[in-house]
């Protein structure tokens, strides 16, 4: 059929589409959702259908801006359609809905599509909530998965030995621990190529964090130069495209909460590095999604099994997840603090902590006897904070910030206690939405910073902590969630009651608890 | 925030969403498939979240007809937008896909939310697949989402009493029962107000077929004219809203070839019209989807308890699928057929056979003693042809119409017998293959006449079928799948191969056998 080309000027990101009128695809058979080949002179490529009733008229073909680029039309130009068959991913898509197993070569031809736009909304939301409904991919099919996202994104392509890596699976506020280790371990001459994802539910995510000290947001070829001349980086790992099949999951499994792709998710973009040895933070507690420590161990297990398979050497760490790490929830403000912290100017004993594990398991793994204590003393010596000051240099960052310039909001919420005892619990969630009503990551002054950690002792009247924003407006939205919200449970001894239920209780928070990857 | 509104130019049938600029979404804490409430001049709405990092700029918000339609706006007029929370709904669809059961208030809101398009495609679809993979909806499910559907469409409101209604499951080509059950049933002063599908992967639809005799699509008061003045009708009930979340959920359904609302989707819209007695015709064998009559029994059962849970007194019919009713197989060709055999024209033993069966069941349901024998008395005394005319007349069709005025494709294709033998197996799906590739159901001249039926003896050269079509290049394609298909098997005895296997077999037709709805 030959039809009239008309730009629509819409993007998907990545799902090309076009739209055609209902008489139109009466006459050729097809449906909403079913593929059309669209030929045009000398290009010619796939898309899914779109049917409209209304604002397409007979003889024409909207399309999206991946359609309209690909085949480079000009308002108007003259195309040539017929139906497409299904892709061969659907039907592997359509057994997986069966509850078959797939094999490498399916996965393989599901992300491949999925990389293409091949598969349709509706197709990639069903492919990742069977593989969630039915417990979860088998170990196979993840290592299937793992490579399959790897073969079809870009690899850095470092020539250097060992490279390693680290993640965190998140949880925390205020985690900044990755602002640490990487000039710890790139100090001690390791490469650590490390990419970062922005925050999606939480308060800052670390390339949130790390834009407060440099630009995060550079090309893959930038990133290499970066690592070949510090042996580290710290970038924002969002448009380089090391796996870009994962996108798109996370736009399917995001909305619902689920994230049955979080192993492949994580150890293709590991992979697609080139890190050779890996340790993996899994944060466990009240406040975070692992609950306990045996589910943190099974997680980490998984990790390990699959690094195996992969060659990346893997170890985990399970680390106390109740509160936040540090006392500065909110980007620059934990910028500001991780800063100090580098610079010997603070102390900031749980951080330095966890820094000397996470880095020191890093160091152990490719050599070391005491790697907590290397890590320390790379950051006492001052060696690490001049690695940090080199790599904002080659990221085009000012390399002599110093904590005070990081600028923290001017308008200030103060929350006392209204009782004398010992912290007992921190709601994490809640903070993370004051914080986010502050303005945080968007805003890098937004924030709070905690006065009082578990298990201190306070008074009547005592401080707990302070909200920051430079908007009044933002600094008044998270004062009535800190004061609708007990945040801080200080109490003389563990209260038994814990809430009492007088009607339906709301079951579900907007986002809860999605793993970082 | 403000923006400006532009007018895309895009609808995606019912799910409106806003497309804006990444640095905009960045600005709000949104990302796409999140929703924002967008209030213009006197009127506000929600709408799913698009990201666009090209085409929009920053400061525009992009419009499906949908939202433009509804904020009545004009080209740059001012918005205001805001982040809107998610619906109460996507918390139902989550515990969904953790495995519990929902209550009749969470499928409510669901319904609810599907209708107002306040779910994204992959919600949708998530839900869709998440009650496929735990193995169904529970029966309370499947009555809680029948009722929902019910009360979020348009309802008939007929006054009269009984009505009654028959259904079919379909898969079995050529079957026009419907076109002689309705004018049986309503010349015995049953009222009947049919509603049918058009055929999205077979041959012909109910709707397809009567439309060779009549308009269809007609408006919910226009049907209740017709019902009013001929105690029936046969509509297309694409059109009329009788249960419109039906629409959302199949087109989530058919790409994945799954169908776990089959049940709510067809019981909701008999409810809608009001029907006090149902017949289900489940077609059972070798090229249907039911593949045993244990099988077809049990679909049967769960027709029965959701009809009498609806109140709704339901019996079903299980029949032989393995080869079309009677001899024609297309849209025009089968209404040709079925006039003629209403008209006592001709004689189709199989066909009027299973109408009576239809049709009796629905008599005796109503207090017939033998209701196959006076369905078919209908037909041999006229009484069925003249209510036909009637529905014809009052649907605006040519009342007068006889069975030669209906055209017959001019181009002919005949295949005859390579060998002499008993016909042992006819294959439905090549059937349908061929006759959607002369043109049916488009081209109403187009699909196939059988020669032979099952069991029928053969010779060497005698003619097995002829396919019709208007358009040499349509009968071409359709005589390149009849070469290539084995569609009769003729054979002395039942041969043991059925086939041997060289390489990786297909797996998947493109949408193997969905059942109607």
């Amino acid at each position: 059929m030959k039809l009239r080309a008309k730009y629509l000027g819409i993007e998907t990101g990545g799902r090309p589409f076009v739209t055609l009128s209902r008489d139109d695809a009466y006459d050729m058979g097809v449906m909403g959702g079913d593929r059309l080949k669209v030929n045009a002179k000398g290009a010619s490529t796939t898309a899914i259908i779109n049917v409209s009733v209304k604002s397409i008229p007979k003889g024409v073909l909207g399309m999206s801006d991946e359609v309209w680029t690909k085949l480079k039309l000009s308002q108007g130009a003259a195309i040539e359609v017929e139906p497409a068959g299904t892709p061969d991913s659907l039907s592997a898509v359509r057994e997986k809905l069966r509850g078959r197993k797939l094999s490498y070569e399916d996965m393989r031809r599901i992300v491949d599509d999925v990389v293409q736009g091949n598969l349709s909304e509706t197709e990639v939301a069903a492919f990742v909530t069977a593989l969630h409904a039915q417990g979860g991919p088998s170990m196979d099919e993840v290592y299937s998965l793992s490579l399959s996202m790897v073969e079809t994104g870009k690899q850095l392509g470092l020539k250097r030995k060992p490279i390693v890596d680290k993640h965190s699976v998140g949880g925390v506020p205020g985690d900044k621990t990755t602002l640490l280790t990487v000039p710890v371990i790139a100090s001690l001459g390791l490469t650590i190529p490390k990419t970062s994802s922005r925050a999606i539910t939480s308060a800052a995510g670390t390339a949130d964090r790390a834009e407060t000290l440099m630009p995060v947001d550079i090309s893959i070829e930038e990133m290499k130069r970066v690592v070949e001349k510090t042996n580290g980086c710290m970038v924002w790992g969002g448009a380089i495209s090391l796996a870009p099949a994962d996108d798109v999951f996370i736009r399917a499994e995001f909305p619902l909460s689920i994230d049955p792709l979080l192993l492949p998710s994580i150890m293709s973009k590991k992979k697609a590095v080139g890190a050779q040895y890996l340790v993996v933070d899994i944060p466990t507690g009240k406040g975070t999604k692992m609950k306990s420590s045996a589910d943190s161990d099974h997680l980490g297990k998984e990790f390990m099994e699959l690094g195996k398979r992969m060659g990346i050497h893997t170890q985990c760490v399970v680390t106390y997840g109740d509160q936040p790490v540090g006392y500065a929830v909110g980007a620059g403000l934990e910028a500001r603090e991780a800063l100090s912290a580098i610079c010997n100017k603070s102390n900031i004993p749980d951080l330095i902590d966890k820094v000397s594990h996470v880095a020191g398991t890093l160091l152990e793994m490719t050599g070391y006897k005491n790697g907590a204590k290397a890590a320390i003393e790379a950051i006492k010596s001052g060696k690490a904070e001049k690695k940090l000051r080199e790599i904002i240099y080659q990221q085009g960052g000012d390399s002599e910030v110093q904590p005070d310039d990081i600028e923290i909001g001017k308008y200030g919420y103060e929350v006392h206690s209204d009782r004398d005892g010992v912290v007992l619990t921190i709601d994490n969630a809640s903070l993370v939405s004051i914080a986010r009503a502050a303005g945080s990551p968007k805003d890098k002054q937004a924030g709070l910073i905690l006065a009082k950690k578990l298990g201190d002792r306070v008074k009547k009247g005592d401080l707990l902590y302070t909200v920051y924003s430079d908007k009044t407006h933002k600094l008044a939205a998270a004062q009535k969630i800190a004061d609708e919200n007990g945040v801080f449970n200080v109490a003389d001894k563990r209260e038994m009651m814990i809430h009492t239920l007088k009607e339906a209780p709301v079951r579900d928070r907007k986002h809860p608890f999605i793993l970082e990857r």
